[in-house]
């Protein structure tokens, strides 16, 4: 290791403590980048999952990207991508690496065969309706790939109100730590639910919904606004943070 | 009447076909302007009420407006009007006049003695928390004032779901024939209102809120984006609409 | 009935005290809704109908949907639907299932032989332009479809102010309870109209006009900020909400 | 004059052919200046007039601008100037100056005696509601003091249709060239105005109204997506812009 | 006539006071349409141009209101329309009617053979950049079909700033009466313009321009905030308008 | 209790089978109401604390709603509270009640004496500036008092970046479950906060920061659209509800 | 030359006094743009770029002004061209004339075989991410054509803030005379850079993001309520004027 | 020194290589930052000025960060603070510190008495209007004490573009190395300037101008969609960042 090293030549008397100054000066910023890792993640830490946005991506780029990113990671996963384009990079990955597709998140996962999540909580997840589902399942499949059990429930928006109540209650009996509530149009069901339950609420605005603040920021404000305490929010459509945040408030 | 005068004296001989022609077509405008009113009001029909809006007035423009409408008016609203203002006017009303102030409203009603109102439906009204309530009772007051009974039911917003749950069955119960609901903040009264009964409801999104699209702006956009069908919505604070419109619908 | 085998068995002694408490409660949710329904809906209510809007669905998962629904439901209506989709659909939809389609509102209407409608009262709809009578269609459909009688006169906007005035002329001569007022661009219709009637007007703001608030935004705007009482609006495009709710006010 | 001069002492030989080169283009500047107001002005053109906005200036800046103002100027319009400020400017201001004060439009004018506005054509002023009779009064006052003839008309907004279409009677009558209709809450006026004349129509929208869109926001953007051909519109609350605009379009 | 025909039959006794009193009552509508009409227009009145934007509507409907409306007019103005299908509506166009087509506007015109405009003033017509030439064309080529002269300056934006003087200094001699400018992205075309000369300037912003406030929303912010007295807007990319609106300023 | 109360009497022949269906159907309002309380509330629950915002508040009506509410309450927060109204209620507050005032945080607590909160995690409170305080301080004392041990690090924004550094390693030594980070004007403090640690962030926008997307507009899109995964946003300026989210995150 | 030609003649008494100054003052346009040339253009000043923008023009049209322009410029950047077009028009550039593409900038380069830039300072250009990399190139290439050396650091963004450290040290090694700091999302990297440098950062924001305030604006207001003093920002994506500031500032 | 410290107690063996370690690695943070100051700043380098904004802080909280602040600042710039204020915080100040306080730009200025400012370059400072000259100020006085020679040219908007013209000639002519323009309204200066020059131009936007997009946002598009190449933006009103810009632009 570096810094050994120039303590022991230092030590050696084969460079002056000038040298040894300057060598550590100029390789601090090396240097705090590992101090930081090794104070920040200790051993049982939970490590945010390394996440690729395909979308904005050209297909060679991207392909590549994630071809040379499995060879410094066990553990991969890549959003927003086709069932197409999903497999023909998993034609590519070979053992002892496995890739599966989950249609409904749009989420590639690629892992190393030896790869093992460290196990956290349990997090509900809830659509408000049919449309709200890719990005209910997105932030449902990020969560259980970073270890966390998962109960989703789905159309269950306020004109079900009823429905709604009874996927509550059955959460709150599985002792969720959070609720993850994708909502799009007037996106009021993260602050219903967090009228009725006392775990952290997620909200996760989708861009459904026309006309006047359509496309998810109606609901956004909603979300933002809601009288309800207890209710955090992320970006319209953005269900890989949502279940990023979930998976961390959900330790164990 | 005009129009036969002419025509008498066409046939008269007094004027000719041209003069007549023209005498006719100059009072046109007028004719069209009776006419509608002939056609349009029948014997029992509803009047929107006379509204006057004092906020933007100055104050001795006001006063005058006021006295000289009761001239040829016997039923005169005015809104937006503290009780200083509102005593010092009705000092100035004197019998067979009558004012009467509504504080919570900032509303004064001021009648002729021999004013009477129509007989109209039922009319709910809802405010989600006590600082709706302005907007609520502006409405309740001015549908009051339009011949509907009211039934009121304030501080019913999501945090009290089962508080709302049991407002509404009254409600029901009582046979209301359209609901007003108020709310600020996020907004989401009336679509949770009308995902539950089968009354149109008003949407009065009031300026209550802070920070991102605080001042009503949010409550507006979850209205119109509601996924319950059968809510409509008035410009934010804007009781004295939601009042008309509620009246309007509480035919008997 | 479920409530009432609790309280016989409990009566006959096959449960305790206990059981039947813990029973009651567990079923409280499922009792509370048909509670609801009970308390709300009398022998003689109009439900509001059920719509499924196709546009954002997935081809297969609408097809679904629909298919599944008519088992459940003896009346739906599908908006947003173009001609060819609705007619493989229509295909599917055997006796005594009847399907019929409306091409200007894009509605596809799928009702049992034995569905009858309770009827409503007349509801007039208006639109100010060529462009603004599909989401003027859609309201008139609905409520049709509602059980209302409806009287429609379109191309009927501020350039035409006269033709306007003898349509309402002959909506109020009619007796219409409702009008719903669809108008893109300035939208300045609903606010006419509502100066020129006694009945609730419904704005109905269409994604009609480009450039500065163009797609419904200036016409919204309008029609909240009208200074006519007695219009309230609904989201831009929302001619199936306008529908419901002109419906719903519209009884007889 | 400059120009000349150069000529004169290259001619006599005082100077060379480089000096006067160079002295030419060192000067090229004021001469292009004085160039554009030769050509542009002819005899009996129109200069825009001279407006001091003075809201937004202090008070001591203000005084001082006025007075230095008049110095060098024999007509000057001061606008947004309360009674109290006009009153003491007023008491600075001796012959052979006169001045006088428009209360409703809070236009303070300053002439020198000998000045003579050339005379211009007509104009109408329209304003819908009381609270716009502000704009409207700025853009009367100084198309009065470009020297056109105006014919006003207040309070004839949509609510009051009837007595608009009497005011575009007489207007039309009186040969207005041009209509300033000034316009706040849903601004539709200057619409309904060009849908019934021939004449150019300036939309001036008031900050009126409140709630979504209001300030005058709703109005601007009525008038931008008018459907009427024929309204051409200048900021909100600038009604002496309108004005100005108004008195170009004039011309005798 | 209608109204003549009325009094006869009421001279010659065929009916009676009531039956010619309701007879004129019941047409009022049309009456004082055409009142309307005999009053606003004088012999030598100009027409605003019937206009039809194509855009919006779909080919079968289009090309049958062209048809139609050719049958009551003898002048017809289409908007927005490409080669291709105004080609195939040139084709139907048959004597006396005659067609021409102006390809960088976008226009169709269609004309009855013995159709004379009346003769209007001058009107310069300038765009900022190559971008905005097409609105700048629809402008211009409406004006001229309303009679007016034009005078075209293209390509004299901000960054050429002394082509722009020398096309402005041209318009002044030729004695235009009012100058259209288009102008996308920052749009300050318009401003400068009225700072150079006296006549009316009509602000054309275009929706060139990308990024913050692209899309010509910059451009109208620019032109309504401008400090140059003079310059009235119409809406992005409004062509027509614009040039409707010159031509009614530029009167003989 | 009632539900066995009615039981009982239906057992004992008191009330008939009809009877016990309708007293039980007339009470599920209450019944679900418990039931969801009992279900969902186990024994060592959090609750939300009881928060009142006296801002919008009258000064008669907030005194009021206070003193009924620890009438019900042992523990009662009370923020947007300035000391001189603070002072005011802390005098009429009497043992057992006990009432601390939190100046930074402008927020009163008010306590019956043998309240004892559940003892929670650990969270860690940011503000980038001296102007985020405020908001820092209400997440920080709310989180108190819900049970937290707070670590708070002031000024420590992009601007001291190295600050910042040390204050995260400090946090993270000290084991904090979740991080509370207020900032304004760019708002980028939660995303390099979350760039650098594991726990979950919850970014709290503050009014902070004039011109373009100032009073916390733009730190609300900064903290939305943040590359950093594992931040969720509240409303800006809402302190109360970051704390409350905070405290359910940081259970133990 | 013109001007010393009309100075003869006038010498020469070939033109009286009146046609000297006459011509002149005809003649002040161009003198004044020539003189403004010859003042502020010195010797070694450097031009900005010619610069054409493909994107919005039509492909003849284009194809024409780039042919047309290097008739009379000796270098031209050709700025939103894919590689398609880019070689097209190459076949058509032949010696003297050298033409060259740069993929990632999308920019097309023709220069004349004489063509010789001035030496200019050093430009650092950074890029947040992946996606950012085409504005940060687009300024790039501008400031190289302008004789810049560059040196480029991309996919430095927050994530990654250790590698971001790194290239600073190394661009502040190199001296650069500024930075260019391309960021689409929550666009924080020009604030961060600039609390760590001294020299001016160009702040780009890129049109990456989705959501809320995505397409770029999150990042432009991140950078204009930058806390960090010396960021100032061009139009989103606009990497082209980001590179002609950066070359203007990197003066030698 | 700490690191010199740990090396000597390494090599006399007080501490061994894993101590060494340890110690190096704890201390790391505050060494990078050290680092950084090393490797950044030069010799003669320009430090940005320690600026505090006074508007958003208490007085008390105020008065003690600034007299703090010069204890370890040589040289302080307070900004948006009023004369009142100013001169009682200058009675604090005592020898050998000197304040001067610089009413226009409402800026105190705290210096050591040996502190010495390093020259710098030629900064032109442009204001559109009156009303923009505070902020002009602001940016000038900024650069002045960084140690800037400043050209101030003001008043010299479009409406008076010969003066503006004559005020770039100077300034080109003095060799200033950037130019500040502070507009308001429409905000075209920076645009024509950049038309005009060639030189860097900060575009300055100042919260003057009302209605639509007033408050500087007209200002601020104008200024990002300016199709002159060379114009970078700071925020509204955010003279005291154009300042330090411009100096750090202008180097010697």
């Amino acid at each position: 290791m570096y810094l050994r090293e120039i303590l022991k030549k230092f030590k050696n008397g084969e460079i002056g403590v000038h040298e040894a100054e300057k060598l550590l000066k100029l390789n601090a910023v090396k240097e705090i980048e590992e101090l930081a890792v090794i104070d920040v993640s200790r051993e049982k830490r939970v490590n945010k999952p390394e996440v690729i946005f395909a979308k904005p991506k050209k297909w060679r780029h991207l392909k590549k990207i994630i071809l040379e990113t499995i060879k410094v990671k066990k553990h991969l996963i890549v959003s927003g991508l086709g069932r197409d384009k999903a497999e023909e990079i998993m034609k590519e990955i070979h053992k002892p690496y496995l890739s599966s597709f989950f249609e409904e998140a749009e989420i590639l996962v690629i892992k190393h065969g030896d790869f093992k999540v460290e196990k956290r909580g349990k997090v509900g997840v809830l659509a408000a309706g049919t449309a709200d589902i890719k990005a209910a399942e997105e932030a449902r499949v990020v969560a259980e790939e970073m270890g966390c059990e998962t109960i989703k429930k789905y159309d269950v928006g306020l004109s079900s109100f009823f429905r709604l109540l009874s996927a509550l209650k059955e959460m709150v009996k599985e002792g969720v730590h959070v609720i993850v509530a994708a909502a799009g149009m007037e996106g009021a069901l993260p602050s219903v639910v967090a009228s009725l339950v006392d775990v952290p609420v997620i909200g996760l605005p989708t861009s459904v919904g026309y006309g006047f603040r359509g496309k998810g920021e109606a609901a956004l404000s909603t979300m933002l606004q809601s009288c309800s305490l207890g209710v955090a929010v992320v970006n319209i459509d953005n269900g890989v943070n949502a279940g990023v945040i979930a998976a961390l408030i959900a330790r164990k």
